[in-house]
């Protein structure tokens, strides 16, 4: 944990003590993932089922994951997980059922009408990572947009366990969601296969979801080619960043510095306060809970490269959130509903002592797919729009065509 | 002029018919822009100054134009001239002005509060083509909503001429849509600047624009960098597509596609005809109008490129177009009205006899900034929301905690 006094700092010191640290990418994995996209292009769905013994460890004869196999997997899921998923998608569909595009028309001058008109994208396709990630909500995230949009075909891709099967928490979210196809390979081979299409998957318009550094690598390499597949963010580590008074709960800002924490060890996690001494607190406090989290490893990890930053009033609070751009802002401060307004760079926002980072991860309704590394600058998070493109229509006159003539 | 029969082509000459020409990325341009990328990023406005010198031919003590050299050019332009910017930017901030995003509440259950709220993007960095492209109309289509939108610095770019002064008109419509700066200087080392930021050139956190091949280069690699800026659309040749049918004007047909041929030699043209007799009456016509077109050469080259497809009916006429997904799109065709509820995939609309593609490209009041190559089956052409990002908000009562948890 590193301390900064922002009043005290220059310029550049400011800058350093809000720097990500350097993401250097990596020439190994950038040359292995063409090499596995080129070998999916042309291979199809061998060269996915080739990878996927290679890298997922088996051996798979067919790459679909049956949609009844999905409706086994919800009636089987214990009832109470079936409504904790159920309440997640109530929430996730009314706050993006909300932000539905619409018909836009406007005779710019007389006889001159200009429309702009939302049309769902026809292919999306969904990546679901597996390992130790918050499977589940990802597919509820991605796929529950994707069916109020009305994409016509909504893939899942998401990598088998070892057994050759996929989490059955998630055939039970895929089912729930209305997914029309799940196919079990992760990694660069599975977004190789959503970018170009084999026998089995379905060529994609556009690819969403998270993923490690192969599957991003994939995804960026996938969207640059020329007439290659839209994808929905640029990659990066999971950070927040959290601000405190000495009104807020020591208990509850320390165990939102640590779920940030606990996620993986390239976690960022800055906290900004507005005095030392509570920093001090803070801190000890997070020592405590540190000691008992299952997940002390990681989060002890990137804990050590946790940043405190000292400010004293709200026009540096604001200085600090606004150019340190946070994927997580949890604001655990007095003022909080007034600074909303003022804060430029953010992807989500968490007000006040009952709004936990983890909330919005899985239920509260938001989108937990955000811009991380400064990104929240130029980028939002996943919106309903994401999952629609618009056409613009035009329509003169001949009157109309004089006059502009 | 290459001719197909949609109905007996077979699903591989079908997607032959319509292929755009490979696009075979130079590893000699990537090599040179990120040459000149990190040149630019180490040296800044000394950098800048000796590209310009090296490709613009002219040797420059300063990157910037004063606004009062912009306001001096407006002053001295043509009234009728005047006149005809005021009129593009009044259509083009009615159609945009509607575009303007809202913040969206939701309470996803009691006690759950959801919020999105959109925010200008901070600074924006507007590149402007020099040559022979429409860079009036350009500086028009990207600085009017970045005004609208209030992007604090609206920033732009464009090449200076061998006289080493920037084009007036370009000047004058600077000054009529409040840009907040002007530099003189282009190609890939003007979005390294933008990227990076110069001495006097500011840090952009998103970059509009088209542009050669070397500027299309710089875009995407300061794009794919972490915490790089975000940009508009991926880059590619300008391409029509024009449905006509026998109740056609065959002069405006030819004249719509022989506008989009002399654009540039690698221009795409596709004309959908309902017959092959009229298609052949429309071939003569533009044979016609090639011979006494001022830039025939540059429109000769792309028409001996263009592809004629008869598609008789209506169901065959949208698979037509739904799988080119044109950038612009005139429909020069009877049915138009009710053909544009059933087209997935184009960029821009352009309906009936009196609605040619040049009044998109300047001042019906769309945006001429449009998806390419396919993009339009997942990107939208450029809107009022590129200039922002939404952040979310949620806020949970103490009882909604409870409920969630």
């Amino acid at each position: 944990m590193k301390l900064f006094d922002w009043t005290s700092l220059s310029a550049s010191e400011r800058l350093s003590a809000l720097a990500r640290p350097a993401s250097v990418s990596d020439p190994t994995i950038t040359a292995n993932v063409a090499e596995i996209m080129s070998a999916v292009k042309t291979g199809g769905d061998k060269a996915v089922l080739d990878y996927t013994a290679k890298f997922d460890g088996v051996n798979l004869n067919d790459l679909r994951v049956t949609l009844t196999e999905c409706k086994t997997a919800w009636d089987n899921l214990p009832q109470d997980q079936q409504q904790a998923l159920k309440i997640a998608k109530s929430n996730i569909e009314a706050f993006h059922n909300a932000q539905m595009p619409q018909n836009i028309e406007v005779e710019t001058m007389p006889g001159v009408t200009c429309r702009r008109e939302p049309r769902a994208i026809e292919t999306v396709g969904l990546y679901v990572p597996g390992g130790t990630a918050p499977l589940v909500s990802t597919l509820l995230m991605l796929a529950i947009p994707a069916k109020i949009a009305g994409n016509d075909k909504r893939v899942i891709v998401t990598p088998p366990m070892k057994s050759g099967k996929v989490n059955k928490a998630v055939l039970a979210a895929a089912y729930l969601c209305e997914v029309t196809d799940v196919f079990a390979c992760g990694g660069a081979q599975a977004i190789a296969a959503l970018a170009y299409g084999t026998e089995s998957i379905p060529k994609c318009d556009k690819i969403f979801g998270p993923g490690n550094a192969y599957v991003a690598t994939a995804k960026s390499l996938a969207s640059q080619a020329s007439g290659g597949p839209a994808i929905d963010l640029p990659a990066g580590p999971s950070e927040a960043m959290v601000v405190a008074d000495e009104k807020s709960n020591p208990v509850f800002v320390a165990s939102d510095l640590l779920s940030q924490a606990e996620h993986d060890t390239m976690a960022q996690v800055v906290l900004v306060c507005t005095s030392q001494s509570w920093a001090n607190v803070i801190s000890q406090e997070v020592d405590k809970q540190l000691a008992t989290l299952p997940r002390r490893d990681i989060a002890a990890k990137s804990w050590g490269n946790s940043r405190f930053i000292i400010a004293e009033n709200q026009s540096d609070i604001l200085d600090v959130i606004n150019a340190y751009a946070p994927e997580h802002l949890i604001l655990q401060y007095d003022g909080a509903d007034e600074l909303v307004s003022d804060i430029r760079n953010a992807g989500s926002i968490f007000i006040g002592p009952w709004t936990p980072e983890s909330v919005g991860d899985y239920a509260s309704g938001t989108n937990h797919t955000l811009p991380t590394f400064g990104a929240a600058r130029a980028y939002s998070g996943v919106t309903l729009e994401d999952y629609f493109k618009y056409i613009s229509v035009q329509k003169l006159s001949k009157d109309g065509f004089k006059t502009l003539s």
